[in-house]
């Protein structure tokens, strides 16, 4: 069911820019662009992103310590104040070129052209898909170690991956909490090998390779994992107050792939530093945003400054082609 | 004169990371040290930089309608929060490097050495350096039209310059004001020809080329400016509201240069994507850092992704280098 921000009487079929999704970088995309006084519309299937999911968000500079979905809330009503319409609750299912427009069609069937399309539409964080994982988020399973490792000082967690972002947060869990147990279905790891050696170093650390874990236990917050041998199939029970899942992301490839999108080797799409991509009008930013120029650090800072800088390039785009 | 945020007893001579600046990205680049247990010092003349400057910050996404000097202060708080020491009212005259570390000196003398510097020291906007201006910034007198523009609504504004930003600032300021001059020294732009094209059909853009300002007049607030016709000689009084320079930033880069940093064609550092530069151990964020991967979009939101993006690249190569 869509929910409008304003009512069904202001949305158009035409609009200068679709901002889709609105998490940080959406809506800071959607900030810029009313500054701009680029006539924008956002779709969304929900408002704040992962950053609504965050119990406390302690980096976003200048805002300490905030409950995610209030954050999320202060970036919403920071559009509203410029009066920017949203749609929120549907997802966008096609993106089509039609002359020289970018029309947009949402899940309840609308359907709205502009000359730039800005995509924020982020990727979720891969899950283990265990028991207990998705009821124990924000109650000791997380997907991000800088945002909540302070959460888990002098207590006991494990991280799960075997890339640099799992060695990275494992070392950096290492410094606050008592003891990290770094668990990995190989018996190698891709990491960064100065990365692999501190953390075999650390006497803190504890790595268990050639193993997956298959259950998340607790009541109301994380108390346990179950984790099994690959190769000889033994089970264990590990007591843990937290669990980080480092194993990647999960963007649409099929989706971008669909408008026509150059991706990234990890299926993110690759934008330039003005976050253009290989289709002139459409641009992209935050998670869902990839390439060579991007050094991934998935932050709502980062988010939204890439939202910052679409919204201009948008707006130069759309200054360009706009006949009046 | 220094002032210490913490006390002297609490300045080391060594740290694993040294921040010059605090601005946005200064300030960021702190928090987020901090936030990776990483033991950090800020040097800095002054705390805020030009976000201190600004009356109103109304583009910081969730913080709407914000005097700059208080958004500031948030900045600084937030990396209070985390006890990382702060020398302010010290300018950096010297970085050299010794063995593995790199050595700062500052103006009183000081002297502290850390594995990585992050230089985060903003670059003050070029000024027209006329009667006037100094004495009426914030009063009518920007250097940011995106920032400050919609002050203008149906007000009579000049913009000065001649490449992009002048341009796009006087279109853009063109959809709010009633009025604008493009006053240009010379008599053609280097601005992006569509740019130019637009502003020449805009009726509300009245453009004067071979014409510098040569005074701001104004009691409590800009009510005129006189400019002079290069060719000529001779002089005009117009009646604005206010004047929006944009004729560009100063790098530092003599100082810069004596560090043995690579330079961009307009004299900022040139870093890579994970905003390291051609030193190791020497990373750069915010207005300073330039270079053929940043899109340069001078925000305040823009700055501290920077700097997020700096720290955590600082403690990725300290976690390399330091023998522990």
């Amino acid at each position: 069911m869509s929910r409008f921000r304003l009512g069904l009487e202001n949305i158009k079929d035409r609009y200068d820019c679709i901002v889709v999704g609105a998490g940080p970088a959406g809506l800071t995309a959607a900030i810029y662009l009313a500054r701009f006084n680029v006539d924008t519309i956002v779709i969304s299937k929900d408002v704040g992103g992962k950053m609504a999911l965050a119990p406390l968000v302690d980096d976003y500079p200048g805002v300490p310590n905030v409950p995610g979905v209030r954050l999320a809330e202060q970036f919403e009503n920071h559009v509203k104040k410029y009066g920017v319409p949203m749609i929120i609750g549907e997802a966008v299912v096609s993106i089509r070129r039609e002359g020289d427009l970018w029309c947009v069609e949402t899940e309840g069937g609308r359907r709205l052209c502009a000359y730039a399309v800005i995509l924020a539409i982020g990727a979720e964080k891969r899950k283990l898909g265990v028991p207990g994982e998705d009821r124990l988020i924000g109650r000791g399973v997380s997907y991000c170690a800088v945002c909540d490792g302070m959460f888990f000082k002098d207590r006991i967690v494990a991280v799960v991956g075997g890339g640099d972002s799992a060695l990275s947060s494992t070392l950096h869990l290492s410094t606050i909490a008592k003891k990290v147990y770094l668990i990995h279905r190989r018996e190698t790891f891709r990491a960064m090998p100065h990365y692999i050696e501190k953390a075999r170093k650390n006497p803190k650390i504890e790595i268990i390779t050639n193993a997956v874990v298959t259950e998340i236990i607790g009541d109301k917050k994380v108390s346990k994992i179950k984790i099994k041998n690959v190769a000889i199939g033994e089970e264990k029970i590990l007591d843990v107050d937290g669990i980080f899942i480092e194993i990647g992301s999960e963007p649409p490839k099929q989706f971008l792939k669909s408008i026509g999108l150059e991706l990234d080797e990890n299926g993110y799409i690759a934008v330039n530093p003005d976050m253009s991509t290989n289709l002139p009008g459409i641009f992209a930013c935050g998670d869902i945003a990839g390439g060579k120029y991007k050094y991934r650090f998935e932050q709502i800072i980062t988010a939204a400054a890439e939202g910052a800088i679409a919204a201009k390039s948008a707006y130069e785009y759309i200054t360009k082609v706009k006949h009046t």
